[in-house]
């Protein structure tokens, strides 16, 4: 289907960007061989490692010329296979272009290159009063430019939205090796199609985004903290509801079950939080906000609701250092639960109200097809991860039963009126679940877009369609 | 180019649709000849009246059939001729479909038809307890359809954001007769391609929108509203990034030239307004929210901040009366200078700060072009819309110099890092500029698009591109 890489194809990449960075070793070939999903290992041939926009343009165009198939790699953070070589072919490593080139005050935009790391990018924008408040778990290890390719969420989206709610406009190579910008530096922009919306969530498979402006929001001053036991996971979630329904904005609304927390306090090493027999979940709930008056207002208007519920002890955060011990307990559940057993993570999003629904039919179906699942995430935007943790099943159950049960699982979720994933993307590992969620019409113009920009298909094949 | 509607085509169209709803009535195809841009006349051959997506349907397919030419319309109030029908054949007129369907007051969502008038649709969800905040100037008799095809903004878009940042998904029919859905009534979303914000903006030309999913936000209890007056209109331009910086997010921030103010008030026959001859330009300030207290805290603090420029006495609303009278004199500049001269509506935006430059270019652009203009708009985001009066140029010159100093204008707005336009969409007004603000790659990129959903052309053709 693509070539493989040849001796003279090494040589037409070291004279483009530099013997150092045409890399095949085995250690590097194997780094960009897998990201966080699951335990998959695809090995590319090389990996490369352009400087900037006209590097990278040479290379998608020859590879475009004799069909290399190209695949883009940011942080290798990603949960659904997008960075994942699976033809082999070149890893485009996109490391390099690791610069903030502008942080403009004045518009409270940034500029920045692919390469830098999510967390690094909030902290510098900080230091000049402005906030970037998209923060996937990952945030410290992450680069942006695969936040971009991935239309990242996190706790904050319930509040500030995701990363498409932040981008102005993206520099972009194509396959074919032409540099564009998508859009304009503005804040309004009703001027021909949505270029940039276009690539923002593309997971790598329409060009490979060079350089990022984001719009910016004044720096928030202050946050309040509380994790709040619940002895009904289900009326967590239907908590969840009840405040939004009086008309508090939490900046994070987090769920976790109790299993969540369990697995999380071992991986972490840390049983700061008391812990009940008869706790099913977690709701960890935050405000922010300029008025630390309001904000106190508005936790205890939080917890007056909750306390109609059936709850244990509110554990009101009342330092820095415990607001930290939460969150990472919250951050940490994904690698915790991937510590403990070989799992699939779905990323599956309905409307907020259904939640309770959506907990309930993901048990369910998991007696039905005999598997276990562990669930948390963002319950304020009715996105719950559900991590399907192997333990006992069977290889051949695990192979041939466990789809089956994802995709009953997943149907369900349409029925609530959701998808299949919020802010993972489609990547490798939902593709096959794809009809799902679409009619074969949404998928034929899909996959038209995507003949647009790369006709040969050579930008990251073999994901999002079958 | 295309067919002319001939017996056969009539016939077919009664069949569909009902002969009531075919309509060749000379005072609805003047009607549908016109949209709110400039003095243009385009009579359409067939007014069609259909009822739901499904006659839609079948209209588009045998309109893509036999070569006919198709422009929907919404309430007509565009100001790019998005709506004039420049090659004859059949106006699509959605005005029956005008239902909300579903207020969701559990997952804040509405589902609405897309000939609802927007701010009908504002009110009855506002009954709710929420808010749909986009409110163009023509909120009053625009329909929300319409807001979709040109990504609407408003004053509040500031504060709020504009018509994409609250829709969730789309129905629509497709040239071919298809009909799909956009993507999930979700508020995250990862799954495939962005859809539906590729069909928002996009000027009906990839599709006709039949039913529109909105997010909404709780309503907001309390506002305040103030007019300042200053001696310099650069002066105003800086004043607004000052609010800004200091980390204030009033809910509007909007700049009238002395001239908008004047028109605007003989044209409403409205002089409520002290005008002292030294002042050059108005800002109108509105903070929102729900801690009344805070809000005059807010007001307070901008007052301040305005006072270290060069401002006349401001004027504070003290009653739900005069709030209306200042929005009123605001919403009617746009109708005040049209009733006045011949006139073209430029719809710039730039970057915030770069808003005093901007004004600059155009007042040395006008002199150089030798026209008179108009500036008001939404200075909060950088939007600026530049009426050109005709008033004494000649024919001539208004045919044959003016293009050319707009387009100096925009080059100008290209270099500031802003777009041509940020509400009222291309349309077929400024197609002609589309290569100032693109490259030929993003111009085949946008067509190539166009092609894939529309391979034979028929939808709102002469639209966007030359």
């Amino acid at each position: 289907m693509f070539n493989s890489i040849s001796e003279s194809d090494l040589e037409f990449f070291c004279s483009a960007i530099g013997t150092t960075y045409v890399i095949t070793s085995e250690d590097q070939l194997l780094r960009c061989a897998s990201d966080h999903t699951e335990d998959f290992v695809y090995k590319p041939e090389v990996v490369l490692q352009p400087a900037n926009a006209k590097e990278i343009s040479e290379l998608l165009c020859y590879c475009n010329e004799q069909n290399i198939a190209v695949t883009p790699r940011g942080a290798g953070t990603g949960l659904s296979g997008g960075a994942l070589p699976i033809f082999g072919g070149v890893c485009l490593d996109t490391k390099r272009l690791n610069q903030i080139l502008t942080i403009d005050e004045q518009n409270f935009q940034v500029i920045t290159e692919p390469g830098v790391i999510t967390e690094e990018l909030q902290q510098q924008v900080r230091l000049h009063g402005l906030m970037y408040p998209p923060d996937p778990a990952s945030r410290g290890s992450c680069f942006i430019g695969g936040n971009i390719a991935e239309n990242s969420g996190g706790p904050r989206a319930v509040k500030y939205g995701v990363v498409k709610d932040y981008v102005l406009n993206l520099e972009v190579v194509l396959p074919n090796g032409e540099i564009i910008w998508t859009g304009a530096n503005v804040l309004k922009n009703a001027t021909g199609y949505n270029l940039t919306q276009l690539i923002v969530g593309s997971e790598g498979t329409l060009g490979v985004v060079t350089k990022i402006v984001l719009r910016l929001i004044p720096a928030v001053q202050h946050d309040l903290l509380m994790l709040v036991p619940f002895r009904s996971a289900e009326a967590a979630c239907e908590a969840v509801n009840a405040i939004m329904l009086n008309g508090i904005m939490p900046s994070a609304l987090e769920f976790m079950e109790r299993d969540a927390i369990v697995w999380a306090m071992d991986f972490v090493q840390h049983s700061a939080v008391p812990l009940a027999s008869d706790i099913q979940a977690h709701l960890l709930v935050e405000v922010d906000g300029n008025d630390s008056e309001l904000l106190y207002k508005e936790m205890e208007k939080i917890s007056e609701l909750l306390s109609r519920f059936d709850i244990g002890d509110i554990l009101f955060a009342d330092s820095h250092e415990q607001k930290q011990m939460l969150w990472n307990l919250r951050r940490k559940v994904g690698e915790a639960v991937k510590s403990n057993s070989v799992y699939k993570e779905e990323d599956t999003v309905v409307p907020r109200a259904a939640l309770p629904q959506l907990l309930r039919a993901v048990k369910r179906i998991g007696a039905e097809y005999g598997f276990h699942s562990v669930c948390y995430g963002h319950a304020g935007d009715g996105n719950l991860h559900i991590n399907i943790v192997k333990q006992n099943m069977s290889e051949e159950d695990w192979l041939g039963k466990l789809p089956l049960g994802i995709r009953k699982l997943f149907e369900e979720v349409v029925k609530l009126g959701g998808t299949i994933s919020g802010e993972h993307g489609i990547g490798l590992v939902q593709k096959n679940y794809l009809d799902v969620v679409f009619s074969e019409t949404q998928i034929r113009l899909m996959k038209e877009i995507k003949r647009v920009f790369d006709p040969n298909g050579i930008l990251n094949p073999g994901k999002i369609f079958v």
